[in-house]
């Protein structure tokens, strides 16, 4: 386990072709290192970083954040309504600051950013404390302005990233976020003991289910070429996996430049369902669940037009479903509280091999900077 | 004007050689005849046809709907907040359904759907009505299983759409919704009976302006080949511009197979400018005002990366931001309450002429059905 900061060796690229290889390979340990701060082991709960702060009046929590951080904050959404029943309004920090959202006493507003600096994000920070809500703040860098102007600091311990496309800061949101969740259904009377030792459990196993994930680079490598070629691809997901559909066309986007869009896979026969044909891959993000039969047909529906899928599940949805797939990419079975941190790892390393076989700067791509300090 | 029903003349073409021409071109016609049900034209008033349902103990919406009613649903959440200062919740059906959403009491759920039988968005009104939420439904079919099952029945007169790719249900939805914001504002004391008037002026003469609108159909169907050709487009608004420009990228997707996507202005620095260059159009909605000098900075960047813009304004932006970009088009300058009815106009046309240009089948685009009563 490596030590977090910008110490020399972190920001060495070593033996990795890439900063971005680098940092997702560094997602088992970083990840671990997050979840630390927010898990006592011994004792098997979770616990806030800054134990004074009292959670339990929160009814309602407010997420802004721009880019890959807000996707991190959909997942959020997702997770605090499922296992707190805290209701949560999430918009990305541009529309945010501008459309003077009605905002209740009471509220906690949660900024989330790996900089601690996006332009759009602090402006809404900013607006919302003059607003009287709490403010919470999920960051990478704890001497940012977004840190010191938090009532809750809630660091992130990515370590420096240096690729411009984001992905140990994401995983590592995510982690923080679990626990935020996992936190807030404890304090708000939802989880026993016996159900909180048990997330614990599950947060502990996510970096061994981040190295399994990760097991399937030459695979992925190897699958590389099949997208490479496409001008266009979809990414489908339901609940959780929706925001990780939408992540993953965004890392696509970012440094393969091919137009990739992430869309909630109910919502694909109401339009964009007309842009598939042979040319247009889609990869389907779908652990087996309850929900997995409803993919299965929105699947179908795209094999019917001539589409060809990449399905990403576990063992039991890829016996199910995995017949006819162009490929098919196996993750650990996982708890739902993990699932999405296990599934960023094949998106963030399909998007980096194919721009590796399409060979864009993948570490500095086109028109694109690392932090948004501008508007 | 015409009545609303399908009579035989509402479901022939006349002298338009599509269904989808036809039904742009109606919409002043349609629109004013579904205003004719929300406003008092000689008190100057709004009022919902159900006038014993009593909206002032109503604190918090919920809106659930699919594709373009999604999108009307968006734009709907803005004027709520804006207008009425009551915080709106949107989700699409699909995954609202399953996600198991924080419903709190004396909430009002609403629903949007042309046909009012969109299977996910009925099972989500069942769901809500179950959960004991007061259920509000803007439909097109005022005999539809989700009119039969709502307490307060917002109908559109827009009359039977037939073209696939949904265009006058969407602009009678958003004369609903805006009627209804404004109802709210008055209820909640957000309008003074002098500020009530004045904005149902500005509803009347919506029709007015989007005859204006579509005086524009020459220049727009003379552009069309520079959009045809392209493999991607993106779409930028801020604001309610910025669900109109999902809106007018699902038209193009929808029609002419064009990968599509609608991005909120701000966010674009976040991931999708790495797609810019010089084959990939940008069309900006913009309207003057506060957020316009914004835009136009969003603009510059696209242009520094070589891309190439259509800028949708008034006089005054195309004045403004008019000059470099690859083709404008001028729309009356109007009240925020009635922009997004009068700019879904020229993004309409565009796909549609778009698609004519490329020879697709405008009224049965592949793939898709007119209404999805499957999951």
């Amino acid at each position: 386990v490596t030590k977090s900061g910008a110490s020399a060796a972190a920001i060495e690229k070593g033996n990795y072709r890439h900063f971005m290889q680098k940092e997702i390979f560094e997602q088992p340990t970083v990840v671990a290192q997050t979840l630390r701060s927010y898990v006592r082991q011994l004792e098997r709960t979770v616990a806030l970083p800054q134990i004074d702060f009292d959670i339990t009046s929160i009814n309602r929590v407010t997420i802004v954040a721009c880019g890959t951080s807000f996707y991190a904050g959909m997942v959020a959404k997702y997770w605090f309504e499922m296992f707190a029943r805290v209701p949560v309004d999430i918009d990305v920090a541009s529309e945010f600051r501008y459309r003077d959202p009605v905002l209740e006493p009471g509220g906690l507003a949660l900024f989330i950013s790996q900089s601690g600096e996006t332009a759009d994000t602090l402006a809404a920070l900013r607006h919302c404390k003059e607003a009287g809500q709490t403010i919470a703040v999920v960051v990478n860098v704890p001497t940012s302005s977004m840190a010191r102007e938090a009532d809750l600091l809630l660091p992130t311990h990515a370590g420096p990233e240096i690729g411009v496309a984001s992905t140990k800061a994401f995983t590592c949101q995510l982690a923080v976020l679990a626990a935020l969740a996992a936190h807030f259904a404890v304090k708000k009377g939802r989880l026993s003991k016996d159900e909180e030792r048990a997330i614990v459990d599950h947060l502990l196993e996510a970096p061994a289910c981040l190295n399994a994930a990760l097991d399937h680079d030459d695979d992925i490598a190897q699958m590389a070429h099949l997208i490479a070629p496409a001008r266009d691809v979809l990414y489908l997901g339901r609940g959780p996996d929706y925001p990780l559909a939408m992540e993953g066309a965004l890392k696509l986007k970012e440094i393969s430049y091919i137009h990739a869009e992430g869309y909630a896979s109910g919502e694909m026969k109401h339009g964009p369902i007309a842009l598939i044909d042979d040319h247009v891959p889609v990869v389907v993000l779908a652990p087996s669940g309850p929900l997995f039969e409803k993919t299965v047909s929105n699947m179908q529906e795209v094999r019917a037009r001539g589409g060809k899928i990449v399905l990403i599940s576990d063992a039991e949805g890829i016996a199910e479903a995995g017949e006819g797939c162009m490929a098919t990419i196996e993750m650990p079975k996982v708890h739902p509280l993990i699932a999405p941190l296990v599934y960023a790892v094949p998106v963030q390393l399909l998007a980096y091999h194919v721009a590796c076989a399409k060979g864009t700067d993948v570490d500095q791509p086109r028109n694109l900077a690392k932090s948004v300090t501008v508007e």
